[in-house]
């Protein structure tokens, strides 16, 4: 993607060979800045503190950390640590524990002298593996985009997305967002409903700022809208991410996407989640009863940041003192809910026999 | 209620015994202030800005708007200008016409000279009868709580609301609010989950407000976390407010309360609406094609108020520059996903026959 004509990933080797650049997420959408990376506890840092977020960026960084980690210290120990230090950021996401399963596999047999070159290659080579699947994903949902674009007499596709599976949770092109960026840039006319998706606003802070560099049309609408939006034959389909889908098709993902996937149901709305196969996990059926949901701060919840009236990002308190939050991150949406899943294969239904028949090789693997 | 101690209604005849004094509800929950209303204009912006909200309580803000209007000039000319000047204040609200059609009934028919007494006699009048219906409302929907609590076993019954359908939404008790607050003081243990309600936030504002400073244990979620915490057996029922219930039972309330009532419906919790028998349009049966959606500014979505790292309110942008909002202020249920009305004269199913056989001298007239 472009912003302000230059070409960026989310996640990229500092000039310097050693360092690792990202872009500080939690300061959108209001300043953009570059932060560098400089050894394991600061990648720690980048994940559990949200500077970088998404499945896929998650993963990307993981890798990038392991290698800052082996770069510092090569031992056995020193690896092991550093797998558990970055699988603790994070429990929900599965292209984390993907990518430092990948790490280890690849590093531990080498001797410690050649790891930390092994790991930087690996760490690169994760990137670019996200951004060709991020394409093909486009091109399996442009098609869709494609078709209901001629359903409607080419008036503009309104897609509602929620949360931010987007450019900036990936190395580059997105998940939910790869199809709709693939059908602009064919000029099909689209338009984005973009939930705010409280309460972290990855859709007002992240997903409307994205689109609005690359000129897709959009309205950021609250995470009540949805479903009135609906209603009134004002959504064309739905396309969401996720952080992990199980063996059956159950998607988890940010907290609200199954309000989301009701209301679809409910209006005839086709609902498709965009995904990487790495974020399927092959060792859980049953989403609800399988996917333990992280609880965050409840201060998520009772503070908000934003820009004041100064131009200065600030943290305003919305509840009054002694009323606590709650704040469960993510929901599961029963794949019986799910129109279709979107993989850098193409699309399948949210079945164990659609997701089988597409990855057969790792469907296996589960048996 | 009580506020520290001292009895308040949300609207009273100021001690001069002309002034109406209000709550200024835009200020909560982080200052307290009463304002003295003085004329028309100041009621007609007082319902406008929302300085008083909820169905009942802008009924009864209308009333003395009428009052204060006849006060200054109580001819035919001026009844019916400020008639029309109140009932174009908020498009939705269903009360308003009725009370409005109400004070013209009642002073239309007088001499001028006797329209401003009896004015404010009917506003008097119309309070003490709200006050009188959601201790009624209050009392029926105790009955389903401790219905739950002796299921449960005496633990906490957990009842999700939305918006504000409170005691700040009413002259006195609120209507959704009611069996909380006639339960809690009846001593069953109950625990209430706040919706924030985006974009206005009147969950977060006012429901926690009104709920912590009575002593009543809640947490207050995102509006996106109620059908996570029903998949997950943490919600025991549902009860929420209306602005305006057709003569079939669809629901129209602030935008979102729709997705609640999918995810109760899928997970089989009890979604209960509250209402005084006043916002029933018998006039209206598909709520869906009948009721008007009132779509406020954009900027509601974009901005938000909290109070900032210094104490003081302030007003924080979400959104980049360049992204617009698009904010429909209320949503439609449809009957078939609520599972019963609690009403000042008992529980009815959300049918036409339910309704019907409550309020027969209503149906009737509209036939």
């Amino acid at each position: 993607m472009k912003i302000d004509g230059t070409a960026y990933r989310t996640i990229w080797l500092n000039a310097d060979g050693q360092g690792v650049d990202i872009l500080d997420q939690t300061r959108f959408p209001h300043a953009f800045e570059v932060i560098t990376l400089r050894d394991l506890d600061a990648a720690a840092t980048a994940i559990r503190d949200m500077w970088v977020r998404g499945a896929p960026l998650i993963g990307a960084t993981a890798a990038y950390g392991m290698a800052l980690a082996l770069r510092a210290d090569a031992s056995d120990t020193a690896l092991a640590a550093a797998h558990e230090r970055l699988l603790a950021t994070r429990p929900t996401a599965i292209n984390l524990r993907w990518a430092l399963e990948r790490c280890r596999a690849r590093l531990a047999p080498l001797s410690p002298r050649d790891r930390p070159g092994a790991a930087y290659r690996l760490a690169a080579e994760i990137c670019d593996e996200d951004v060709a699947i991020n394409a093909a994903i486009g091109e399996a949902g442009l098609a869709l985009i494609r078709e209901m674009s001629a359903r409607k007499g080419g008036a503009p596709v309104n897609i509602l997305t929620h949360c931010n599976a987007g450019w900036l949770a990936t190395v580059d092109w997105g998940t939910a967002t790869a199809p709709i960026y693939k059908a602009h840039d064919a000029g099909i006319p689209v338009h984005v409903w973009v939930d705010e998706t409280r309460p972290r606003n990855q859709g007002a802070f992240l997903t409307a700022w994205e689109l609005g560099r690359h000129g897709v049309p959009h309205h950021v609408v609250v995470d009540n809208a949805g479903g009135h939006l609906m209603q009134h034959g004002k959504v064309d389909m739905v396309i969401v991410g996720t952080d992990r889908t199980t063996a059956r098709g159950d998607v988890c993902n940010k907290i609200g996407t199954y309000l989301k996937a009701l209301a679809a149901a409910d209006n005839g709305v086709p609902f498709y989640v965009a995904l990487p196969s790495p974020t399927i996990d092959f060792t859980v059926e049953d989403g609800l009863a399988g996917i333990p949901i992280e609880e965050r701060s409840g201060r998520e919840v009772t503070h908000i940041a934003g820009r004041g009236p100064d131009g200065v990002a600030v943290d305003v308190q919305l509840t009054p003192d002694g009323s606590d939050g709650f704040n469960p991150a993510f929901d599961v949406t029963p794949a019986r809910l799910v129109t279709g899943l979107i993989t850098e294969r193409g699309l399948c239904p949210a079945t164990a026999e659609g997701i089988a028949g597409l990855f057969p090789e790792r469907g296996a693997r589960s048996a």
